[in-house]
């Protein structure tokens, strides 16, 4: 997004000035549209600058603000989305995806960048996925404060390009929730996903055969409508990934403190390794695989690439894309706030030898 | 940075999940080194977590502070850094990028963020890049507070990798410095930078035969030493990214205000380009090419490119990485505070159909 106006000579050189200022001139309309009264810049300085004043007035005990920030790629789903040539939804991916990892720990968020990278730039592909970064942070009331496309020669093959994101929020000191509350007998609660999000995509290409090196015959597959899947292939595995924040704000807001005691957002790991982030020592989590339904590409996943049940929960998120754990006392305030949150399991005291998180009966 | 630990089937898929791990726990404790008593989590969660309260306490009027954020990559520089196999030095080429960028503003940094791509994570190789990120972080006093080390089979050519980085610093609004009150008769002040810094590579490859096919090649003409340059182009041309941070902060805390009414750091678009992103409407600035010596490297590119000398500002800086500018009557403490602040133009009126910025004899 930064401005950029360098000599003519740079085109032989494989660096297109003018495609980078089309470029912005296609996106700087959805980036303004992120701009809340806190971000005091235009496109085109040396950084974006956002007034905290706003936001430090909203949170209670001001004196005390912690800053959160994450930075997130959206993996090798950008392969697909490349191969199906939709730019469109790749940007959500990449913000929910962030937006869900600062969520975790209680915070809202206030600005994100992008960086963007490619060896040619299309101004209009470009325009495509930040219009879709923008999009999503409008969504959540988060500023596209700045962000960075690169021309790299060479770097990635005809077509490529590769993005990653930087969010910045805020939670303040005394409504953080790390779980270190969290303790034998609290309830797991698991709010659906509706599919793979952004994680697995490299053992699902696989299974799946959606790793031929002919981009037309990964086209044919994903234009398939495999039984029971109830759409294609191809559109179920490039729905975004979900963003919670919605569901998960007002059991934030709730006058006497957070209603959950940890939260985790289930990405890279699934849903044991995830888990795990956030219990304390001497607690582990059963989870009842009997709980909740898993959308049936798991199931198709699983059954093509002949991968073990067991396996499953450590790549993908089954169906749970984000966990909430909560004293027992809470559940039913927390399910009258999000419908949506299922019972998933129980946390129980940790025994020697005994794994974090279990997928058992509980 | 963020922990992860998926299923062993994932390594047959091309992600390797013990690589990731290995890459974590050679980095972290370069990454731990940076934190200081403001950062709340450890490596591994989420997101990082930076307690506000320590900075807000130390800016003025701390009922206003403005966040800055920059994202950043490091362009072609890193092919030629990726050609010699030098690895350790691309970090502090991101970090000091970046942190100029915020100082532009009136900004000192808080914290970063990295992002590193490749298609098969060397753990080594990660480790020694972000251990670059860390140790520059570390010298401004910078947390390296998390970051995203992506494997993206497929994306990158063997040995390859991207990296990009996210920045965040912290000005109260009274002391943001942009550029608003500059106005006819002021001074242009320029520091000097040692070599490209991060810009031009693609032009500076081209010009110096240093974009063959063949690495080898490219590694016989790097060892070479030109006449005039006082060591070999590869050594010259992976110098770092220069950090003016610590030669500009204390014009930004002069007990008065400011001591400068605008900054500009000398990146893409060269001199003119980046001087004219801070310029109010109405005036101009001309430069005396004659006002400072450009290294050495400049001119070997021009000759060996046949570059055209009105060009060549407009893609390098020249020899000026950073520019300062000021009323008349703050030049001389401007001067005793920063020795190495030569005065290289003058602020005019902008005449109708005249350029920002011009390059001619004052």
């Amino acid at each position: 997004m930064q401005g950029d106006t360098r000599a003519a000579a740079y085109t032989a050189a494989g660096v297109d000035i003018a495609a980078g200022e089309q470029a912005v001139t296609l996106m700087q309309a959805a980036v303004r549209a992120t701009f809340g009264p806190a971000v005091l810049t235009d496109v085109g300085h040396f950084s974006g600058l956002y007034n905290l004043a706003g936001p430090l007035g909203q949170v209670d005990g001001p004196t005390n603000p912690v800053l959160v920030a994450s930075a997130d790629g959206v993996g090798t789903k950008l392969r697909l989305a490349l191969v199906a040539g939709r730019h469109d939804t790749i940007g959500a991916d990449l913000v929910n995806h962030c937006v869900n990892d600062i969520l975790a720990c209680g915070a809202r968020p206030l600005f994100f960048l992008d960086y963007f990278a490619s060896s040619k730039l299309d101004p209009a592909q470009v325009a495509t996925v930040v219009g879709g970064v923008a999009g999503a942070c409008r969504a959540v009331g988060c500023a596209l404060l700045g962000g960075e496309t690169a021309e790299m020669p060479g770097f990635y093959a005809a077509g490529d390009y590769d993005l990653a994101g930087f969010i910045v929020g805020i939670v303040t000191r005394g409504r953080m929730i790390l779980g270190s509350a969290i303790a034998p007998g609290d309830v797991v609660l698991g709010l659906p996903a509706v599919g793979l999000h952004t994680n697995g995509y490299s053992l699902a290409r696989r299974a799946l055969r959606l790793d031929d090196p002919d981009a037309a015959v990964i086209r044919t597959r994903l234009a398939a409508t495999p039984p029971g899947l109830g759409a294609t292939l191809g559109a179920v595995l490039l729905l975004p990934h979900q963003c919670y924040l919605p569901l998960v704000a007002p059991l934030l807001d709730a006058p006497d403190g957070p209603l959950v005691r940890g939260m985790a957002h289930i990405t890279g790991g699934g849903l044991p390794g995830n888990i795990a982030r956030i219990l304390p020592p001497g607690t582990a989590v059963a989870l009842d695989p009997r709980a909740w339904i898993a959308p049936p590409i798991f199931a198709l996943i699983a059954e093509r690439g002949a991968i073990a049940a067991a396996e499953m929960p450590h790549v993908f998120n089954m169906g749970l894309g984000f966990i909430l754990i909560a004293a027992p006392a809470q559940v039913a305030a927390i399910q009258a706030l999000v419908p949506a949150a299922g019972i998933v399991g129980r946390v129980t005291a940790r025994g020697a030898d005994q794994p974090a998180v279990t997928l058992d009966d509980p």
